[in-house]
């Protein structure tokens, strides 16, 4: 059901083709998600956006596992099935325990709830929140 | 521009009076934030937030600082203004250095991006990110 | 800070005129708020949105106060300011007393969650809730 | 296609079963619906939840079914299919009518598109809607 | 999976029954798409729904192109699938290229992305963004 | 009120003031805009968004003033103020006229509309909507 028909392996452009051969190298399976899939009608757009993703999850001062999580945070929040789906199991893959995936849960709930109740009551910034 | 008065702390019913001690002798801080101000109206509400708060942000699996950036990200998904400064301030406050906000920016920022890109799309999930 | 100037009643276009003039009439004050004045620059919008707007909130099977909540509740969950100071004035102007306007809040502040909760989880929709 | 497997009645822990229990209790019905066998996988969670839908959902100022049709009206907001179809089954049950279901529709279409309209205009909130 | 059973033909009310034959006469085609076939339990609903949308989606000084596309744009930020998938296609029997339709997911991932960074960040507007 | 201290020519690391050296150029102006001086505590991030920036917003099938437009739209949808704000200034030095602009705010207000209706009746995905 998707706006554009996922392309198969052998549909694939040149430029697409290169980019998939990254991510199968990367990820080291020959498993390539049907986001990828959908996006390679657009080589530029495709590889834009795995470039990017691969600096933004890549090393740094945040744990892998935590980056997942914080994906599957906004995921939920802005209702993409998709991205909830794939980054849970990324973040499974990457070592999440059933119980910090009932923490995250938590979190996401208890997070939407005070922001709404936040939203609803109109709450001016305390000053002391404020960066100098 | 809050929708209900700030209630200062003579015009605390009993009840309410009880939660800012607690809040105050947990946070080892005189100082009570707006958004328990509003939410006093309803003693009830504000019993039960608070308690619930207690429990998720308190000790667990995930680390309380991972907790504050996931607060973080729900809150800017859903354009939370208040809670985007006051989480913020609290991570920063648990030991967030700049380059880990950075790196927050970027991963809410590139989850936001392919949420939108995955939706417009509207791609199916791959079986092999279903739960059992 | 709008993104166009808000209307005088002397800049307003015969059309606008007749509305703000029916808006007057129905709500019994002089008074004309901001929106209609900011909606007033393109005449058949503001007509088209005050028409339906006085069905929609006018008499019926629900109590105009109910409507007023329900109102608001689609406003914070969108985030529209305005829209939640405005329609939370009219709810109380209706007779929505302090324990009404806590309960209301409290489910906002409860669907929120559960909204998160369900939407990360991925919950199949049980039979049973289905339309015939 | 949840995140979580559905748990069987067979596989809950003693804590998550006496949630269960009071669930068939209250509702005097044996279904308990999938969201509580999702969550059940976090007792702690599901208690949790439990315990608040019950106080927030229940005898209070605001009659029972119009809670449900707000329920209904944030879900719809957020996007939540789930939750728009559990709480549209549950209005009815509770005496929602084909005519005020056609009316909350309406309120809920027309919130949305003035929310819209204000938020693409900016429009600052009129002073005479602030809380004193 | 509606809410409300989707109405055939022969279950129409006279009311309804008149706005499908506008929307078959207007479209040149005989079928009238599910949207309809859910609204038109109310007809007045049905009727201002049909009469707005042939208003704001007609001749005007925006390209009836243009005007799908930011139809698609709008749906996909609010998560509505089936809105996307039915401006989806109403663009490209409009003469959407797939070099538009590239493009028109390329600028919807942008504003996504810079718009939850801009949120993150809380930046104040520019004074020169301020209209007059 | 940022959530990091916007930041001024004579703060900006080397590699920043580059970006903004080909902000100016590129704009034809010395006004950099706040957010940019946001986000120039990280350097990558932001070349990373300028890059794209130039890309996706830079000359292709879809006229610049278009783009612009379906920024807007995105942008009012997630309820970005600054973003609204920075977009709608940047489509009137496109070209937007007033009569645009009010058919612009007449599609997201009707898309709004309708995205709420369709999901409040979870209506389901004709099959002549289906891609291929």
């Amino acid at each position: 059901m998707t706006t554009l028909p996922l392309l198969k392996d052998e549909e694939l452009s040149p430029e697409a083709q290169a980019v998939f051969d990254e991510i199968r190298s990367l990820r080291n399976t020959d498993y390539v998600n049907n986001f990828w899939r959908a996006l390679a009608h657009d080589p530029v757009q495709l590889r834009a956006t795995w470039e990017r993703l691969k600096v933004v999850m890549g090393p740094g001062s945040l744990d892998p596992l935590v980056k997942e999580m914080l994906y599957v945070a906004v995921s939920v929040a802005n209702g993409c099935s998709y991205c909830i789906h794939s980054h849970t199991a990324a973040a499974k893959a990457k070592g999440m325990t059933p119980e910090m995936h009932a923490e995250l849960l938590s979190v996401i709930g208890m997070a939407s709830q005070t922001n709404a109740q936040v939203t609803a009551l109109q709450v001016p910034v305390d000053e002391i929140f404020q960066a100098g």
